[in-house]
């Protein structure tokens, strides 16, 4: 079932390694058939030369195995949670990627210093708090989701104009239309978290980007009237 | 028409991702014919492994579309700024290069530390000040180009001498006698970023090279006796 | 004698060049086989692409070579050392690999600051401490390793829980169930290095990751209800 | 004439893009035959990819080109005077390799941190002093190699010893028994220039590794008694 899906799913993951964003199984990415309800999404632990399109696994949006041999991402509940909550995403990443990690791991947002930021993030790219003791006890990766749910919702965020979260001590999560858009993200993200990290070394008291220049970049690609590109969406 | 300029600068645009400059579509690469007073540019948002000569767009420089069934690029505006005012240019390049946005982004020059940039870059490599708000809403593209061409005629710098510049909060441009020739500072620009960014990791208070090995180094490959390479130019 | 293992060492060793862990000849890899007490070990100072399995030294646990034509790696009695030490390791390597040497030579243990960290080693990364010229006079290579032992002895570590150590002002040693793996957490402790390194850049005050987000990881990798991957270890 | 020479210098100058130590054309190798007093070296601007072991230039120890078409390296007056200089030497290299060069521009030595460092650098790796412009005007690239002389000569180094000097504000040079080894040491030089930048940041008071440790690493590869390797030298 769903295996014009799996091979999408299956493709984005492969996208993972090629573009030096996972060591080893360092990473998922899973796709949503909204219609269905039905997501597909990479098995823990296999590694991606090894990875076929018919191991992928079919969840329900109750988190219930569809389809599959072997057990789903570790990250599964984590998916749900946003797949339930943010209705209008379609793939979901996450990896660990060294520079967003290293913002993750000093529990910093990602300020947005430029325009490379600002053509696919609508803004500072939030860190979501560490869970306590008792959400980690209770369900750790179901948790994970709701603290980034809680995250954009405490901060007025609008999962489409960022795409893209930092966990605390963990790493990046990001979405996207569908798996492959998610993987783009992803690439992006690592990209501006890199570029972040060297520009306040090359000056400490770096200001962020003025507003109206974050509104302009965003807006030409993403807004009403975008001309970035060859058509109008 | 413009066929032999088309594959030249067809492939001056394939060198981008082959050196590393460019993810995705982040770049462009123009040139031009000042005989008959036309450049052919990238086309916007057009995949590098999927870009043919043929796709590239034929502009006047009034800035109308000759040729070409796509849009160009969304920085074309800049580009024919740039071609009229530095008449001794002939291609233009802007990427965002990982290290040459850090300091666009830091919204500092360049300083020259050394033989290595002074080789290419005769002084520190500009960076150009923020757009205004009304610059933006006006017409952001063009000028970007305006507040280029602003900065090299208000500190007396020669286009020719500085064949590069940093633009506050976005990226580098680079130029040259040709398409090949404007990549080429471009690798060399981002080179010389992640060095004075190194040199200054390594000593927080270095000063300057000195004005008389800034004058050797760049006199003795673009002087009027220079004796590096093959060729009296 | 011992072909089996031969190739799964000189597999082991191979994957050091191709993981970018080793410049030249810096860096080895061993294996044993716990029932015969033999262990098996690249041959010293000989290039990755000219080495083949049967170069590969066989010692046994009092140091005597068993077979092999080639003086066996300069490190060969750190390994000896560690591999009677630790009984319940099976592979052990030694490389340079430059973040991790970094600590090394700024004699810090290697904080925990998030999941990446945590998946593989239970705790701070440690930094074992400089021989003293006595030691080094006297038995340079074996002293490396009394002092890793002494190091895991001292601050109560089990070296089951971090496979890894730092040694001053020199590089890290990783250990394993087997050749593959201790090659396994040289590539992760490299990863795990770099980010560590990074994190402290984005913020000079940062904290380690709490205790029970450390518990959470490593335990669903290693402890008794393991459940990420495929089968109940 | 000199076939066999040219055919080594050849190999070794292609080295170096292999081993990402140039961009472009910026480096060079050369290497001398003793017996008769004539050194090979690369020509001046020439692209590594377009180079053929009879374009590289024969000169003899006054500065007379004996063979060659093309004009030698710009750098050749350099190593003219470290062939006069240093009679042990059989090879140089100049690079512009970013963490050597980085730390030329910072102009500090590169300290010796670890083993890494002193399994090939007997000590801190000398800065040697900017030029005078008097001594630019004079004769640029004689008095650089005029510098490095100096530089070994006013602090008592042995260039056997130490195979590498950083020149202020421009970059590194390296020699060794034949050109080979000259490269060798320039890729063992940049690893050692950016472990000891990583070091710095891991621990800014860091201190020099101690002088039984730098002499035990250096001296059992390549002391009267060494042990590294396979054979006793």
């Amino acid at each position: 079932m769903l295996e014009e899906l799996k091979q999408k799913v299956y493709e984005a993951n492969m996208e993972l390694p090629k573009r030096n964003l996972v060591t080893y199984t360092w990473g998922n990415v899973s796709g949503i058939d909204r219609e269905k309800g039905l997501f597909v999404i990479k098995p823990s632990g296999v590694e991606y030369d090894e990875l076929k399109p018919e191991d992928l696994i079919v969840m329900d949006l109750k988190g219930n195995k569809v389809e599959g041999e072997l057990n789903p991402s570790s990250d599964t509940e984590t998916h749900l949670v946003l797949y339930n909550a943010f209705p209008e995403i379609g793939g979901i990443v996450h990896t660990h990627s060294p520079f967003a990690v290293s913002w993750a791991q000093a529990k910093r947002d990602i300020p947005c210093y430029g325009t490379t930021h600002s053509d696919y993030f609508y803004g500072d790219i939030p860190c979501a708090r560490n869970l306590t003791a008792q959400e980690i006890e209770e369900a750790y990766e179901k948790n994970t989701g709701n603290v980034i749910v809680e995250t954009f919702k405490n901060r007025g965020i609008n999962p489409k104009y960022i795409p893209a979260v930092i966990c605390a001590n963990h790493g990046p999560f990001t979405w996207g239309k569908d798996a492959s858009q998610a993987v783009y993200h992803s690439v992006v993200l690592e990209e501006v978290a890199k570029m972040a990290m060297y520009t306040e070394q090359n000056d400490i008291r770096v200001m962020r980007a003025d507003q109206c220049i974050q509104d302009k970049h965003f807006m030409r690609k993403h807004g009403p009237n975008a001309y970035y590109g060859q058509s109008k969406k």
